[in-house]
């Protein structure tokens, strides 16, 4: 009952004489489209992007939330809610039994039928600290949803640069890499220039008094001396998740 | 006698028994790296990333600029300047008569053996106005040495969104895009929301009063609504395009 | 027993004799102002400005905007209150009990006799997501209450511009068109592009870190590359509406 | 030899059957665009939005922005240029020898076929200080160009508030305002106190060191404690004349 | 018990010989400072200041601020202490039964023998708003403990300028102004104007979003086109009634 | 022939019934503001605050800026110029023989009956470096021809805190203190803390990097922990200068 | 059992030929770093640094952060734990009984084993306020237990300047000086003009409004007049501790 | 005829009986301070701070710079004048025929007795990029006049993280380290992971847009996730030099 399927069958209706001209379009922009007053759902992404419309949870409200989730669930084979509550988690859940919710990530994961993975292009997530653990896994989880496989390298900040080094060749295995710090965001440009694949690179507001909420680590990765890396928005680990993954899916 | 050759030779050398270990070893230290006292030349970066160490030449002195350039086109087959005064350039060209100069772009070129372009894979750069055109040059110009195909698409901003679709088709056509707007940067997120490829956006310096220098386009660029657009710092066309170049290569 | 009434009262016995040049004075005097000491009430704005001053609730203390309100509604057919909390509307219930209290906008309306609403004349509210719903509630609600037609579009941001561009027409209908937008607003330059009417932007405070609290949507929408577009504070929904209905008013 | 009647030429080519339904497709396509390659030139935007493409010069070389302007004067009968040096108008000037300089407003203007101004509804530009002219004559002459009678009001800041005061029957007189002021911006919260007209306020870079290039005015501005007060960039005086002028054509 | 009394006896003591030279000179030391280890209290200040030491109380412990005020009140006749939470008031009420609690200016002040108060030289304290009312009585019981008569003049903002025009010879009347403004702050330029007597202002964190916590009205205040006016800090009601009493006791 | 004659002239006139009432008042109006068109001039300010219209230079056109000087001096005795470039000073000066041009202070003055000064009420102009003694001598100059004895204590800044112990006395000798100190400001704070007489800081550009354009002393002093200072905008010794003038003649 | 016995006997094992070579190196490498995964120990750094690993606790959960201490507590004499929760300290209380909570400090301290204090080598922890004592007291125990003799002088501000005049001998005994101090942050700078030592500034967040989160008392350190200032982050007292200790302990 | 000599001849003088215990102390004091009423020169601080004071060049008249160094050198062995221009060098040249002009580091040196160096505490000078060498040599020769050995190691930044770590044995032989750098200022927290010396750091405004004139780098370098770093001020080479002097010469 997937939205492909609805599609199909229209098709097949259409060619069987079943619908007319007028009335397989009206069937496709119905499919393609829902309409929540609040909130305009678009099936059709699924097909141009390779994945289905991903939920911002933030700023709506539980309902409206749940709403765009459950229709979301009801068209889709995987779904993703970002910066979900564990309160939106706990109300889609008798709608939703599969899903899945990464407290720390803030996810809320159904996941149907997971995409392929290329075993040989793999992406890895990098953070300088433990307290950058949950954006990281934010970015781990998205990528994996979106189909790759990803390597976990943790708390290899540049303060201790041996813990780094040691893992170069684990790094150097990866197709692209998403470097995630707070502080000044070093951690960044050690990596790019340790490396020839991309660096999306994420600040975090982790740290003390003037990293003023991630600012310090975010002007840190963009004036970074490496060339080859570029940068999202603080605290944005969906962000390059999503982006290591379209980059990872080039052929 | 450029770098890689003396590599070989002394390989050779070695294993003909003209030199010791430590000869060899000496030997390669040697080329590997030019102190010359303000910088330190690092030759095995073009084996390790696939291109020449690029100069940077702004707040450097025009002697140590030419300087460095000069040791770089002794060793290397093609070799890139950025942010190159004009008087850097005339500076340069009596020891290097095959460097190009691109006033706009402020790039010296020095491209002895081209790198082969996949016509397959082409970089789209795209600007929102005609004032973004130097920096959209100087990510194409990177592009383009670096051994892609680069399509310009340039004066294509929001403010006339049917200028901006009528191109949709030849964007989509290419591998990576690079965006590049001052004032409020929304065409990153435009594009991004009608392509499914990597989107590597430059905010630039141009525009009034409360644009800050870049910042506008900045903030605008980090927070774009579209998934799969990461940022470079302000104005930093080189940076763009070696990104960009660093994406189209991956296999 | 409305403000107008008192005046005309006044100027009738001031006609019969009733009262002195001195004390029609006095008395207009009186009508015109309420001083509750912590609060100046201006009710000759009414006329000036064709409506009743509106109480800006944050800040004060329940008890102060409670009693400005009822002041207010004594003296008035129409009262609107912004940035209520439920507990001044709670506090205020009993005695305006045709008072209405809309939630996410945070108004507390109180509409005796409704103004007339010119049905050729109408403002589109529109906002690039769902979270930019509240604002735009406090936006299109003000609107109605100052006698406009009111359109809502909501979630059309720019990241998929085919929903934008399947409602150009209902947009262009309009008179005036309020952009409702966080991260970097760039709706506001992409619909400022399609009409040649005037778009009033609100930037909201939506967003991830580098939006910092909404300076990432207003500076973008300052820096707008349409013509025809200018800004007000921060989620300042009651402001665009207000700048909407007085231009939508002129004749 | 205007673009509109290159249009009617084509229609009646097209009628008499000189014309096949491709080739007038192609042939409107060609009239509506002028591709400069580093600029492309919208010619049906004078039809759609009342006026032709307006240059905004800065950032542009000479070269390019006198071939973009030539273009259009070749097509349309008025051409605006704004932020226009004198080096440009001295290039342009043999080529388009009615072109007018304004030189502290730093505008070309070249105006063959004055549109009609309502004289019932004017707009009045104001300003704080004498410093702010600049930026209010940019003003001033793009609301006239663009068929508008504007009443102009300079040097009435509010240190010395009966010099506006005096002067407010005749602001109370138009139909739009523009209030153009540096330092703290008060002038457009007071302004925006004594009318019930749309106030359109632009903050300039004039001031002492803790102005911040106009910020102090954008804030102050901003957070006008007037309701009808709507924002346009630091020392835009172009877009605040084409937002007044938008407002004062409805009908 | 006060200060000034022990001083005197130990002075007595000494002309009769009770005390040496070296026993006299510990003793002033001892007056003069408490140690507490945390703070140091410095009880010549009321000599040399002619008030005692003021107690900041944010950032203090319940048990710090009222151990301070506690060894104050032994010592001196007035004591004041400001951004003072009612939890402390209670804490300290046992032991200062005489203090009062200024619930909005968050003060807690005791006056055993308040100083002489000159009519003829007032403070005026002006407010914009009803939610700038806290601030203001911050500074007007500042201004009325340090020996100062005080006129309050609130909500008279310059949106409503008639407001203030109205209460033009009353504040002309002050000898010191105290201006309190959130927003954009333009109520210290227009009564800076007005008067030829110093005006304070202070800005107050009041508002919608742009006003950054004050940064708006702070940056219009420090620009004030109207010379004689000076700024202190956001919110600083006490600075600003502590620098108005210094002025207006001038001889 | 100054603005105060003429004005006796019209009373006389009128008494002796050569003008009507009319006249009279007419004549009065057109005596108190000269209207340049760019610039209104408002001589009866001279009556109200003592002292003529202060001229502030920048951003006016030199030809504006001689024209108001001229107006100036030909109706008032003493007339000031503010942020005056030496261009300006040589354009005037053939006009205003006896203006004087203060190089560093960038001040014209023309001073023909300088006003009385109290011996006993000196301004003190105090700076923390050598650096800082052109704004230093901006207020200076301001503070005397306002009626002022002014007292310079120069480059007695807190790096070395005994130059300034060594000066306590004669600091406080003055009535009025300003405080001129670049860097992080701390001058003002430590002086604040020696004296009870008012002191007004004036941050100045002066400085390495991070005091990003005087924001470090900005900041640093309107957040002194001493009461009694008060802050002007950055560099504008004439404001500091004026303000303590202000205060110095209060009665 | 701590980590040096254990590297010890290794040694030893391996000495008397009960380790191979392969089997020492896998050993000490084991040793030396733990791996939680989302941490990794790197018990090495206790001999090259001279003290183990501190635990920053903000931003891990409760259970990382014990975790970390746990394992940290079992290989070392003294462990530290800085920005931790009581919450924390009651987590891990029962595992690592001797530990103690500094509360104000926010600091978990286990110190099995004092390190030795040198008495002629003292550090001085001066605080400007009784506000800034919670960094302090980070400050002086991180140093404590790194070694280190220190001397508290709380609350001497430069606004009483006698308070820390009186107390120079007590700063110039010192080795090494942290400076604490909110507001405008003046007292770095006087010190720094008293001494010939190395001081240490550390901006804390206490003040007013426009101390911007501490910012002004930054900008106020890095632009501190005096020479020998060197700066930390905002409230990092712990990052002053340390840095006092290794200045402290060079030889 | 030093200054050093003139107390030793006043000291004799009166042990002599040449001079009375007044005529003593007033030479005392004549010798401690030249005043030149725009700078006081306070030559006791070479004794109490083992150095002459240090003359900041900028923002002082080429006149006076030169009248202060003249006159220091006059009275001491060495003199070093900062962010000293080349015309300034040229007008002190005839008068002090031994200063050196450094042109890249803007120092002008005079040493006729160099301090004596200790071979075993040397500090190193690491620069990331060429262009950092100006504030560099800033930091080396301030340095080395102070009486330090220098190492300097120029262009190691972590783009090329192998470039450092083949310095690290060089740099730990050091006994305090500067590092300077721009961008993203990262080099300070990996050598501050590196080594167990202070690291002084020092932010320069090299650098693409978004580094905002060094702001990046600055709070990169406070935000150091590596203990042991504290920070001077933008491109504040003398200040680095100074304190690593300071800290270099502890015993």
């Amino acid at each position: 009952m997937s939205y492909e399927n609805d599609i199909k069958e229209a098709l097949a209706a259409y060619k069987a004489g079943a619908l007319s001209d007028e009335e397989v379009i009206a069937r496709f922009h119905q499919l393609n489209m829902t309409d929540l007053g609040f909130a305009k759902l678009d099936h059709d992404r699924s097909l141009r992007r390779g994945f289905p419309e991903v939920v911002y949870c933030e700023g709506k409200t539980i309902s409206q939330a749940a709403a765009i989730l459950t229709v979301l669930a009801s068209r889709h084979k995987n779904v993703l809610g970002t910066r979900a509550s564990e309160e939106l988690y706990e109300t889609v859940k008798p709608s939703l039994p599969d899903a899945v919710y990464y407290e720390r990530a803030r996810l809320i994961v159904l996941e149907k039928e997971p995409l392929p993975k290329d075993p040989d292009r793999k992406i890895a997530v990098i953070t300088a600290g433990t307290s950058d653990v949950p954006v990281a896994e934010e970015a781990a989880v998205t990528a994996e949803i979106m189909g790759n496989e990803v390597i976990r390298i943790y708390d290899v900040g540049v303060a201790g640069i041996h813990r780094l080094l040691g893992k170069v060749e684990e790094i150097r295995s990866a197709n692209v890499i998403i470097v995630i710090a707070g502080m000044e965001g070093a951690l960044a440009s050690v990596v790019g220039g340790l490396v020839d694949k991309p660096v999306i690179a994420v600040p975090t507001s982790v740290g003390y008094g003037a990293n003023f909420k991630g600012l310090s680590a975010l002007l840190g990765m963009l004036n970074s001396c490496s060339a080859g890396v570029a940068v999202v928005n603080i605290d944005n680990g969906f962000g390059a998740g999503r982006m290591a993954s379209i980059i990872n899916h080039l052929r």
